[in-house]
């Protein structure tokens, strides 16, 4: 019997939540390198309260590769937030859930660990780093802003802006499991998700870039739909890309999965330039040294915010079974 | 084959917790009927801040009776309470759990039930109303006390007192599930548990009392191991008894099961004498109508409290075990 792959997600967020959802049900050894960097909300009482680090993307990633769902109450509760209760408003139940189990079993990691055994969780959910570290943007400006959410919800003043360097303060060294599982991939895919406060951010810490330059495998960047206002203000599918390259330190994404063009629905365009935002141009051209697969990768469905939910959420996404369709295909 | 017996355990607390350890290892239709009243700490910010009934005694329920616990992990979480963060410390987690539930499935009937469904709860957990009451003591003293909380702890005027009427404002009714199950029993059981606060507060619930009386089944009453300061002081065996039957209207217990006298560790006898309470005297004796099971029933553990949890727990058990085995010696 040949051997499965291992093939790493790098990532944190709804884009990486929907390459997980697709790519679980394929032959392979999965496992997902999650961003600790969230610093919003109920983010905010997990780090200065309880001392423990942010879960919002661990948990979309649990959700994600739970094979105990009961009928979708795991996906239900974990994404659940309380719009009652004083104190408790505005707080997820999944911080609250992995709060609680920190304190029981005495720390973060056997917390996680612990929780993915109790839903069978497929595949591994690796924290990008256990070290305490805020995201900092440096942006064109001269502007410099601490906080993942508020370079998520950035001030007028910086989301016209551009940014022009994200570092972490103070410096976080990688999860040591991060590195091993990057150094023997076969295949890294990075993104979709947001370029800074998903992607980014784990490029950030220290030894994960070099752990991709000096890894075999074939790495895969998957191009977002959307700009992102404040992240990516008319980046075309290039621009995202040079980003990436640039904090992984040299040219080493060998292919690229760029949506087609969509027709989005006029009411749903309207409310993305509300948001400053806009369909993501294609002006990638492949070479050598860079495959592009370019295709129909996006969902039908209009997504709707959560009840409760206080953060903008995306309305039009990637398709998890197409994209992960044309992620095997590379392999 | 021969059909199941219906085993209907009447109580909340742990003493039911530890009646239904013993028994779900046992070929029988298990049923528990809960106390909804409970209105302490954790329990108050549910009724008034979530606007649902309390649940801390369905979940002791809950995690007794849970096959899928993943060692512990699921008793560890429902039994946890916060010690810290604003406006969550002393919450417990099973209630900011039944909590999201109630929300997400729009009623607490249906989040009780998903929740035993992925538990894989064996048994049923019947609370035994879905009226929002609250518990009334009336001292002899002439004092009158709103709240179950305060009469679990009452003040030192109330706590020398005795208790003369316990009833429900408003009244509630009872759930329909819950007489369904008390007529079809073949056998119930009535504590151990607070005699107020855990038992007697079931059986004031509009109906509950009409249908023990008319259910055919076999009745049982475990007595308490130690009176409790402020409901049983200087209780017998007997008075216990005479306040159950007095509440049911009729003297319809069949069964009493009584522990012979323990030898309680020093140290232990003084923690309870701090408390007030002391080790009950067995005092009843066997007639024509009433048979007197005693024996060695109580447990060598001597639990602590959990931490985080500032209620007073018992220190002496009823050993889960040895109780089954002696309830099941009587079907």
């Amino acid at each position: 019997m040949l051997k499965k792959p291992n093939v790493v997600v790098i990532g944190g967020g709804t884009g990486t939540y929907t390459v997980l959802t697709g790519l679980k049900s394929y032959p392979v050894n999965l496992s997902v390198i999650v961003s600790m960097m969230d610093s919003g909300g109920s983010n905010r009482v997990l780090r200065d309260e309880f001392g423990i680090l942010p879960t919002s993307d661990i948990r979309q990633c649990i959700v994600a590769l739970a094979s105990k769902n009961a009928n979708g109450l795991i996906r239900n509760l974990f994404t659940y937030r309380y719009s009652q209760g004083t104190g408790i408003e505005g707080m997820t139940f999944g911080n609250l859930f992995m709060a609680a189990l920190t304190d029981i079993y005495g720390s973060q990691e056997k917390a996680i660990k612990k929780t993915c055994k109790f839903l069978e969780v497929k595949g591994k959910i690796i924290p990008v780093t256990y070290d305490n570290s805020h995201l900092v943007a440096r942006y064109e400006n001269g502007a410099q802003v601490l906080g993942e959410h508020i370079i998520d919800e950035p001030s007028e003043k910086n989301g016209k802006s551009r940014i022009v360097e994200l570092y972490l303060a103070p410096p976080a060294k990688a999860n040591k499991k991060a590195i091993d599982a990057i150094l023997k991939a076969d295949l890294i895919v990075i993104g979709p998700g947001d370029l800074y406060t998903s992607l980014v951010c784990n490029l950030v810490v220290e030894g994960v870039s070099e752990a991709v330059r000096k890894s075999k495998a074939k790495k895969v960047y998957v191009v977002n739909l959307m700009t992102k206002y404040g992240q990516t203000n008319n980046f075309s599918a290039k621009d995202h890309l040079k980003v990436i390259e640039s904090y992984l330190g040299q040219e080493v994404i060998n292919v690229c999965i760029v949506n087609k063009k969509i027709n989005v629905p006029k009411t749903v365009l309207k409310r993305y330039e509300e948001e400053n935002a806009e369909l993501v141009k294609n002006d990638l051209k492949g070479n050598q040294k860079l495959q592009i697969i370019s295709g129909d990768f996006h969902s039908d469905i209009v997504f709707e915010k959560h009840k409760g939910d206080k953060l903008k959420r995306s309305l039009i996404r990637h398709d998890s079974q197409k994209l992960a369709k044309a992620i095997m295909s590379i392999l």
